[in-house]
This record gives structure tokens, sequence and C-alpha cells, in this order.
């Protein structure tokens, strides 16, 4: 089965300059492993067509699926779908539908131009509706235009994922010890070599007022249906070296 | 004064895995605006030479700065200190300074092949000492080879700070407006256009149980010192408009 990959574009001056704490690649990435899709980049790039045209180019062409957010409301800031009609070479005018939706949501005669951009959108993009505040996301080619507001986003997001190919989810274990990382490096990366099908992450955690830390260990696979092996491997290596260890 | 710019690479798998809230890149954004530089972009890459290696040679060409965090600890999937050798073709090697550090740091006769590995720099590296756990993070040309524990990289960041060129930090004004954002848009747009040498940022919130919410609107500018003429304005118009602001 071939591995499904996705990349996010994240797209906000606010991002970049400290002012946003970004949350919405977070929670894109967990829902993709869910559905067996593996995230392979995240970049964040600022509100300037040129850089949003050839970031879509570029994860367009490398990715099965491109997630982007941010830059779709009423504002002059708001240049996304202008810059991902360009980067696909389509027209970028009103969509009948989204306006639509647009004069239905808001009160009888107060569409004004902000709302009526948020119904202009590239040729031939299907909608991605939006339950709570009206102007829709689209999608066209593999790629998915989604707001920044997080709540508007999360709720975009779960409404299109039954849309997306599906694949085994991701197997993963995570095994905490407390030992330090550098004790127990040796013997991870010789259980990692053994066993090329699955990837062993090590997470170190400190707390330097209490004078403690550990490892979070992952074990995690795309192919293999079983990890407790490597687990039971690990956990016995831990032990030899006089640590304490749990499946998380 | 020419703008100084800066590019942030976040390397590891549990970023894209969802498993980790990426938190380092906000704090790294939120102290290089203060200091006068360009935040320019973010990319988060998985634990993969090529990837690393790739990202490294781009974005030292294209920023005056580059910081990454993330894969210098002991253990097998940390190869970031091995890639950004490969990048600028260096020999990868332990460093005798950051050896004596490690050996200082662990009790005695504690050395051991993860330890040793953290020792391993591209040749001719600055070391950046870190205050907490010992193993060192290191600059390379213009740049900054930076842990991903963020206790621990907020600790290194700060100390490396002194050695940044600076330039004027960014001049930054936030209004608070009860309308929506697509009641304002309108006026916002030409008041941009009128002020070229200021951004105009709009960033909506909402909270759908207490049907409230509202914009908040930025006026930065690396190069006006007096924001002053333009926030009046957007005052203004959002009076006209019948709603109420505050500068937050």
């Amino acid at each position: 089965m071939k591995q499904l990959t996705a990349g996010i574009i994240i797209i906000g001056n606010e991002i970049l300059s400290g002012r946003t704490k970004e949350t919405n690649s977070n929670f894109i990435a967990k829902e993709l492993i869910k559905i067996g899709v593996k995230l392979i980049k995240i970049s964040v790039i600022p509100d300037e067509k040129k850089e949003i045209i050839k970031n879509v180019i570029c994860f367009h062409k490398k990715f099965d699926y491109v997630f982007t957010t941010g830059g779709i409301g009423p504002t002059h800031d708001d240049i996304t779908s202008e810059s991902v009609a360009k980067a696909f070479k389509k027209k970028y005018r009103v969509n009948a539908k989204a306006l639509k939706i647009l004069k239905d949501y808001y009160p009888v005669g107060k569409i004004n131009s902000g709302r009526i951009k948020m119904a202009k959108l590239p040729v031939s993009s299907e909608l991605i509706l939006n339950p709570l505040t009206g102007a829709p996301g689209f999608k066209l080619k593999n790629v998915y235009v989604l707001p920044g507001v997080p709540i508007i986003m999360k709720k975009m997001f779960k409404s299109l994922l039954k849309n997306l190919k599906k694949n085994k989810p991701k197997k993963i274990i995570t095994i905490n010890t407390n030992l330090f990382e550098s004790i127990i490096a040796q013997p991870l990366t010789k259980i990692q070599k053994k066993y090329s099908d699955c990837e062993i992450g090590s997470y170190p955690y400190f707390n330097f007022s209490k004078k403690k830390g550990g490892v979070n260990i992952t074990i995690s696979s795309w192919k293999r249906d079983d990890l407790s092996i490597i687990s039971n491997e690990i956990i016995k290596n831990i032990s030899l070296l006089g640590g304490k260890s749990f499946i998380v």
C-alpha cells in the first residue's frame, strides 16, 4: 500500500511576529496520523502572494494532501484564495454558491464588499462548508484551503476528513523511563538497527527544581502490527541498566 | 538600515506526528522582533539527513540568521549536528572543549558513547553553552544549532542573543473592537493603501457560546516611529460604524 503523505502551509504574519501561538498544525497532525496519512512538512510563511504561490505549487507536487490555514477572511491582508488561484492559473472570481451562503448567513441587505470578497474563489474549487461563520473554505486539486481561527478550522477539517483516502493508522507505543537519555542511548541504537521497519524516538524531559527527569521512548511503525517484541526488548534493557519503566 | 532577517528550522518527527506541541518557534519569534530581526519563515521537518541538509543550505543562503532546534542529543535519532556538518562540507568530529564540558558535567568515569556523541560537532563550530544539562549547541556560519527541549533551548537562546546584531524593534499598536471583521474590512483596506510603510493586520476572534466576538487590529512598522496618526484614523472609522474600540 502506498504511503499517503501531507504537508501543511500556515499563512500569517501574526505567527512569524510571535503575536499568535500556532496551534492548527498540531491538531491537523494528530488527525492525519489517525487516518494513516504521514505529515512530512509544515511551513509557516508570511502574507505575501509570491511566497504563498511558491509554497502551494511546491507542496502540491510533493504531497498527496496539502492543507493551508489562514488568509481567507474579508480584509486586505487575506490573500490566500487569490494566491491559490494564481498558483493553479485559475480565474479568481465570485462563486455563486459561496455568495448565496454568505447572503443567507448575514442579515438581509447586509452584504458588503468584505463579505463578497469571502465568496471570491479560484474557478473550479469545491466548497468546504463552515458551520460556524458562513464563509466557506475550498478544495482545489489536492489543496484544502482553511481559515486560521482555530475553532472554525477544526470544525471544517473534521468535516473534510470523510473525503480523504484512509490508510492503516501508525502504530505507536510509548515507554517512560527514569533513566537519563544518555544512559539508554546505546541499547536504543542497537534495537533501532535490528528493527528497521519501525522508528524509535527518544524524548527527554527535565524538572530542574525537583532534580528529576526521564525519557519518553516511542516505538512507531506504519507497517508492523505488533510492537510488543520491541517494547519488551527496550524494557529489558532499561531494567538491566537499573532503571524503571512503564508503558504510557 | 538593512532589514535583518531570520528563519527557523524545527527538526523532529515528534512535531510532525502531533505527539509534541511545538513552542520553541513562538519564543524565538518574540525575542527576534524585540531586537529588530524579521522572522521570514519557519519550517518543521523530519529527522532525515537529506531534509536537514537541504533546508539548512537554503535558509543559510536566504536569511541573516538561521536557528535550528532539535536533534542534538545522545540518541540514534539525533542527527542534526552531523547533517549541518554535511551541509557545510565540514568534518564531524569530537570537539575537545565540548568533551571537557561533558566530562566535567557527568560523574567521574561516567562518560559513555551517547555522551561522547553530544561532543561531536562540525569542525570550526563555536560552542553555545548550556547552563542546565551540559551538552552544548553550536554556531556554524550564520546557523545556530539548539536543542529541542524548550526549557534548555530558551536559556541557550537568551545567552546567544547578546552576539546578534540588533536593529530598531518593530513598532506595534493593537486596537480591539467589538465590530465584525467584515464590517471594518473596507476602511482598513483604504487606510492600509494610504500608509504603505506600515502593515495593518486583522485578527478576528469568536466566543460562540456567549455569541460574542470582535477583532484585534494591529498596526506595525519597521520604519515609522509614530503610529498614532494611523491608529486614530482606525479608531475614528470604528466609531463611525457604531463600534467600540480600545488600545490593547
